[in-house]
């Protein structure tokens, strides 16, 4: 449906009627004619548009167009998302937006600025924002834009609550609970024991597991702090590629910190938020003789995070070799599947995960594999009523225990947040949409986009992989390799100069804005590209795009 | 506009004519016969819908169609939470929803479901759900359903990114930068320098402090842990009263934990975390005897949490009389605005938090008092760099230093999150729609309930307030006293009997869901009601209704 120019229809606006050179069915078609005319109606008879609106008692007219007129920038920005003649971002540098690019400022008034131009900010917003869902956007382990999951937040913040107690949440906190029990049969827990609690993001969740393994071994450490806990020492694996990392390990002395730098970051993170420290996170290779060590000097561990599948490599720990060295030594097993949790929805790639039903928590983030909208994180635990115990302070001011309904539903002293923004709707609705068995579609397709991208550039020359056996999940991490070093010898200066043809390449591809790929060093090798896909949008025509455009962005370096 | 039963059109649908009843004029119309309209259509077509929208190549239509049908839906819900003859909400106990209302299943299946069913899903969500943005919704210190702020929101989810890098989050960390910058410049701090980030709620705001004054103090604890440095003890001040506290705290011993049952849940949450322990925090009357006492104790000061706005009375606390303790005793001073910073944007009430200039970092929620839809919180700090210090570990897979643009705006690692939601989208709108002036006026108007009820109730017989005092912020705190307790003696057997009056009230207010207003009992006060006012939908009228309702319901007690 196009829109149709010169046709007029005539509008009631405040009591008076106005003449709009739009038909209704115009908001369906192009936005730029249709925004206009909204617009212009709308600033001819509301200067100041926010008291128009509800709750405005003769706010639902204007309040309805108004909306209207932000889903129709909304559907454009929607539509040319998905259209790959559309650029992936319209680079600028941070003082160029900040200048104010033709007209859109950043800087706040202290005077309310009318509808037309509320409606041109927020084009303009998306404009020069990223287009995270286009087929061409491999930078995040997140991308892709899943209609249903975003009708889902759009429905969220029209409910506009807190999840909190069964009072002001009814029907997420159990859209929660029945989430957080799907999710753990997914794990392979006996699905009605158990908890979890969906948080702000990955690391959280991560900060979750440990602070629930410290109160589970030392439950005095609530009310009385670490000063009457002994010394801890956790372990994780991120990266790990034992080859390299094991020859880099001293064997006799503790480990210094600097040499974590490889183990992911949020678990050290976490560490030092919760005073444990950021050096006393070692890496978990060869584990059992630095177990050993640790406590030798006065350090006793506790917790092991295995991860299932890291953010560069996408490699997935051995879980079971873990899981017997934490039942072994009585430890606490924690599986980081923030990245490769949405493959327990794959019949055909579940097993790679095997071995996560031994552990004690498990994070999960269905803003990643699986295409929610961010946010969408998840701690799972194995053991029922820990989070509560661990976290509840039963301030009667804010959950009253003499209510009519079943207060077990008040969930907000579970959480270390206590009021919570809701994450589940969407991931509920579009689990309704797609089923179990359309999520586990979507993960094949993924990883099949990767398998095809890694046999793709297993057989060019111009190219080199990092790794040569085929990808565990969807992360391809490769070398572009330049006319000017193929024929040079590989040694120091080699590195040093393929170390800097990545970022040469990501800025060329930036300022073009046609595709987006992220790279990074690691350890001792040199920049290098790592592409991920989680996109159901992305087909085998965008990988070859991507290989081209770096081969045609690299050809004079 | 009405839906124009009868009047028919024909679309193409999947290539094929298909006829429809409903004009597209309709969709600013009635939301059944649109809404069953529309679905029909889809489910005649589109037996599994989702994998007939986008990416899918003829995705478009289908798309803008269904978002169309969903926005139809979202834009009755906004009317009616507008509507004074709907109701708030529609009370279901948790067995009743589970089981499943007319259809309404929570629980997910492994095959897809239509389109029709989603949307039904969609509407059912809603139709079970509270009405938070009711001008009758008096229940929570968030209220309200700004229009301007659920549109940011739903432009955030279709930009769907993280703010995390400036390469994926440009606009929106710019944004996040001129923010803080404003909400510091209205803390009263130089503008140019100070920090900040925002956060999932003003309890991991106020965690942010603690452990940013920790790292302050003992910059070491990051590397090493708490185990290197000294007990810590820190003070807040949440719900003090002090003729009622003071009486009773012993003077010669230590405070033990459960006399903190007072002061505010979020900090000693984070005490727990951060590994502080629960029972090192103490209420901060009486300050500097308990400071000394904790010293020889071998207990160190370090932190005071001023509020101002607390969550049940909305007293402020003396903030200039805690900053020259503080800066005799060269101790952190933190102030949680979490309810209060709304004041600072109106020149009446700003004065209440006379003194905030002077503290280290101030934690602010503008999802509550200035109407902003949940979440969007922030923890700001006076001194710049200690954010990223504290938090900070250089993961050069996360963030590359060689990237072409400043990457001083990559701001993923002074968080503890690392990814994080974007939060700052519908702040930074709002802000445009209103000006500060529009906040101002907004802050205004909800004081001006809260006193016309607190002159309401000074006056009636059957009414009796917590205080005598004029409220300083909007919360207005009362006893209704039943006909059955006006004759008795005050006492014991009184208070019992008063205890049980709110509660049984609150039920059946649920239970017609007219009205919601909270209710809990603190220190020796028996249950008692808190009315809040921070919906700029609420007007003299809903005040009286609310009491009148209060009046009828408690009538037989």
């Amino acid at each position: 449906m196009k829109y149709s120019l010169g046709r007029r229809a005539k509008l009631t606006c405040c009591g008076e009627q106005v003449e709009m050179t739009m038909r209704t069915e115009s908001i369906m078609g192009n936005l730029e004619p249709a925004l206009h005319t909204v617009t212009l109606v709308f600033s001819q008879c509301h200067p100041n548009v926010d008291l128009d609106l509800l709750p405005d008692p003769a706010g639902e007219e204007p309040t309805n167009r108004f909306l209207q007129a932000l889903v129709q920038i909304l559907l454009t920005h929607v539509n040319s998302t998905f259209d790959r003649t559309s650029k992936v971002l319209d680079f600028h540098h941070p003082h160029q937006l900040k200048e104010g690019l033709e007209g859109f400022s950043l800087e706040l008034p202290d005077r309310p600025e009318n509808l037309e131009q509320l409606l041109v900010d927020c084009r303009d917003t998306l404009k020069y924002g990223v287009k995270t869902g286009h087929p061409r956007f491999f930078n995040q382990l997140s991308s892709g834009l899943d209609i249903i999951g975003m009708a889902g937040e759009w429905l969220t913040s029209a409910a506009n609550t807190n999840i909190f107690t069964f009072e002001i949440s009814p029907v997420f906190i159990l859209m929660e609970e029945v989430l957080l029990k799907k999710l753990r049969e997914k794990v392979g827990w006996p699905p009605v024991e158990g908890d979890g609690v969906f948080c702000p993001g990955g690391s959280m969740s991560n900060l979750y597991s440990i602070l629930l393994a410290r109160y589970s071994y030392f439950p005095e450490v609530k009310m009385h702090g670490m000063a009457v806990i002994p010394r801890l020492a956790l372990f994780t694996s991120e990266h790990v590629i034992p080859d390299i990392l094991v020859a880099e390990l001293p064997q006799t002395d503790r480990l210094p910190g600097r040499l974590c730098k490889c183990s992911h970051y949020s678990i050290r993170k976490a560490a030092g938020v919760l005073g444990i420290g950021i050096e006393n996170v070692f890496l978990c290779v060869k584990l059992t003789p630095q177990t050993l060590l640790c406590s030798s000097q006065g350090l006793v561990p506790f917790y092991i995070n295995a991860t299932a599948g890291t953010t560069v490599y996408g490699a997935f720990d051995p879980l079971n070799e873990i899981a017997e060295i934490c039942e072994r030594h009585g430890l606490w097993m924690h599986v980081d599947a923030a990245w490769g949790g949405g493959l327990l929805m794959s019949r055909k790639h579940a097993g790679k995960l095997q071995g996560i039903e031994r552990a004690s928590s498990v994070t999960w983030n269905p803003h990643k594999m699986m295409g929610v909208p961010l946010q969408c994180s998840v701690i799972l635990m194995r053991q029922k009523g820990l989070l509560q115990d661990c976290n509840q302070l039963c301030a009667e001011y804010l959950f009253q225990p003499d209510k009519h309904y079943d207060v077990a539903y008040d969930t907000g002293d579970k959480s270390i947040q206590c009021g919570r923004h809701v994450d589940v709707f969407k991931l509920w609705l579009m689990w309704k949409a797609k089923g179990s068995e359309g999520f586990g579609s979507q993960v094949n397709q993924c990883l099949e986009n990767a398998d095809y991208l890694f046999n793709k550039l297993e057989n060019r020359a111009d190219f080199e992989l990092v790794f040569k056996n085929k990808p565990e999940h969807s992360n391809v991490c490769f070398w572009y390799i330049p006319h000017s070093l193929r024929k040079m010898s590989r040694g120091l200066e080699w590195n040093k100069k393929l170390h800097e043809v990545a970022p040469k390449i990501k800025t060329k591809m930036m300022e073009e804005g046609m595709v987006m790929v992220g790279y990074q060093p690691l350890g001792e090798k040199p920049n290098f590209f790592r592409c991920v896909f989680s996109n159901p949008a992305t087909t085998r025509e965008d990988v070859d795009f991507l290989v081209d455009e770096i081969t045609r962005l690299g050809q004079d370096l």
